[in-house]
């Protein structure tokens, strides 16, 4: 079931361990580049299992976290985080001596202290984190194109042979995404800042809006267009994926909370004293970011997003 | 310069008071439909008032308030909020008889304290606040779809001519609104929850990711595909129109956001606690608040708002 390449393939196999979002579209994305002999995944449940072989986006579906990585030159844990640890322990003795062992969790220093001690020597453990995702998860949720123009972050421990590393960097380049090397430290403190603060205060903003009791739940569906809706679209990711991320995080996360709690005290203080300057100022300076994001191509330029518009043309009588 | 209709105007001349994103959308759509007889504007700047006669919009563009309104059967101020007191005295005494007199603010009690008191008998007030914008501003941002399917809510005072009211009813829904009659007070609750907390929270964390040391600018836009850039779209907003928003419905501000924070610290608790079902349990709930805004078609249903995504193929080798 290989699809047709011109190049060499980079792996000769590669066992995806779970197959949503992020492994689904690692799936798609390494089938349509040719990039691996072979694709064997495996789910935790029976179900996604089955609807995955009816998918036919890979060449083998198996059972087990151990027969998936079965001779499998690259293995990539593509689960919650807190699975990690547990993973690795079930697979260490089954890993092909020379395979390179990777995960795509949103964090990195729990990942490498749960993952690290678990496995063999003779393997090159490479933690990666593609800072890319949708709000959807599930099977049927992944698409070739995600990672195209995102960032893929390799967190390689001290010593790590540069050949393995470059081999990874290859694959992670071959699906269109921007690769770069730090330690998981700052990969942490980084991801704090622009993935997992803003998911959990889009978490807290929808459930206080849900709670309300001068306002109806059906108000807030209704009139979301003014700003909320922005926020429901990252609080409606997959539940298990964020506990975890929060509990793997809990300093940098804990550290950007405290800083993003005084900012508001700040904020809230020129409200109620009236300071129209302040909060000029303020909104002014944050219109330079989103031009940064905008002009590296980290999100549209057309207005709400490029959100599809209705035609007016059609309703007119 | 009329466009052509079939079906009678609804208003003869309508004065649009400001030309920005909200005043250029109704113009744009009014031509479109051929709703109006004429559309004279004015604009605070010079530089504004020859870029809207430039792009050839309306009718005609004058240099005052008072000129604009003369004869106008129809007058909405598309100026921030705090402007429409100052701009109500003004043009006071030169409305026609029988004239319906709006806005566009995104406040609706402090607007109608402000405006009410200068007008004159004989003149239709009933304020207005289209649910819609983009995070653009200025005489070029409009477009004509900007209110389609989205809400138009109408607070018009106790007593207020019931045909006036429909008139301007049928306006809105011509520009492709769906019209909702609430009061002031009500209005500015459900906003404060829908639009004014997500702006403040967003030019809250927008400014936070700004001035970390621990984690550079370029980071931080690099690494926003993880969640951080959809608060960006909204702290890029008019800065005046936000300082304005936030004086000016201060207390119903105020008071959501101290149920925002206690939420926020319960959040924190459960993960300074380790406590995750608490957050499984949250994140959980709040899927179903997204899932309404999309069947309501206030928002994509497609992944990332319905982002364009790059081609994989085009960048494979």
């Amino acid at each position: 079931m290989t699809a047709a390449v011109t190049t060499a393939p980079l792996f000769k196999r590669v066992a995806l361990i779970g197959f949503g979002l992020i492994g689904g579209s690692i799936a798609r994305g390494a089938r349509v580049q040719g990039l691996v002999g072979e694709i064997v995944t495996t789910a935790r449940s029976e179900k996604t299992r089955a609807r995955v072989a009816e998918l036919g986006l890979v060449d083998r579906v198996v059972a087990t976290n151990v027969e998936a990585v079965e001779d499998a030159d690259l293995v990539i844990l593509c689960i919650p985080v807190g699975a990690c640890g547990p993973v690795a322990a079930e697979i260490a003795a089954h890993l092909k001596p020379g395979a390179i062992i990777s995960d795509v969790g949103s964090v990195k220093g729990a990942v490498v202290r749960d993952m690290a001690p678990h496995l063999p020597d003779g393997v090159h453990f490479i933690p990666a984190h593609p800072v890319a995702g949708t709000e959807n998860s599930g099977p049927d949720s992944g698409f070739a194109e995600l990672f195209i123009n995102r960032w893929c972050i390799l967190t390689p421990p001290d010593g790590t042979d540069p050949e393995a590393t470059a081999q990874l960097r290859a694959f992670w380049a071959a699906l269109g995404a921007k690769v770069e090397i730090m330690t998981p430290d700052h990969h942490d403190l980084v991801l704090a800042i622009t993935s997992h603060l803003p998911h959990l205060i889009a978490y807290t903003i929808v459930g206080t809006a849900d709670e309300l009791a001068q306002v109806t739940e059906s108000e807030v569906i209704k009139f979301s267009a003014g700003g909320f809706r922005d926020f429901t679209r990252i609080a409606a990711s997959d539940p298990t994926m964020w506990r975890d991320v929060f509990l793997a995080n809990k300093d940098a996360v804990l550290e950007m909370l405290g800083t993003f709690t005084e900012d508001l005290s700040k904020l809230t203080r020129a409200i109620r004293r009236g300071d129209g300057e302040a909060l000029f100022d303020h909104f002014t300076r944050t219109r330079a970011i989103r031009r940064g994001i905008v002009e590296t191509g980290q999100d549209s330029a057309a207005p709400d997003f490029g959100r599809p518009h209705a035609n007016l043309a059609k309703k007119g009588e």
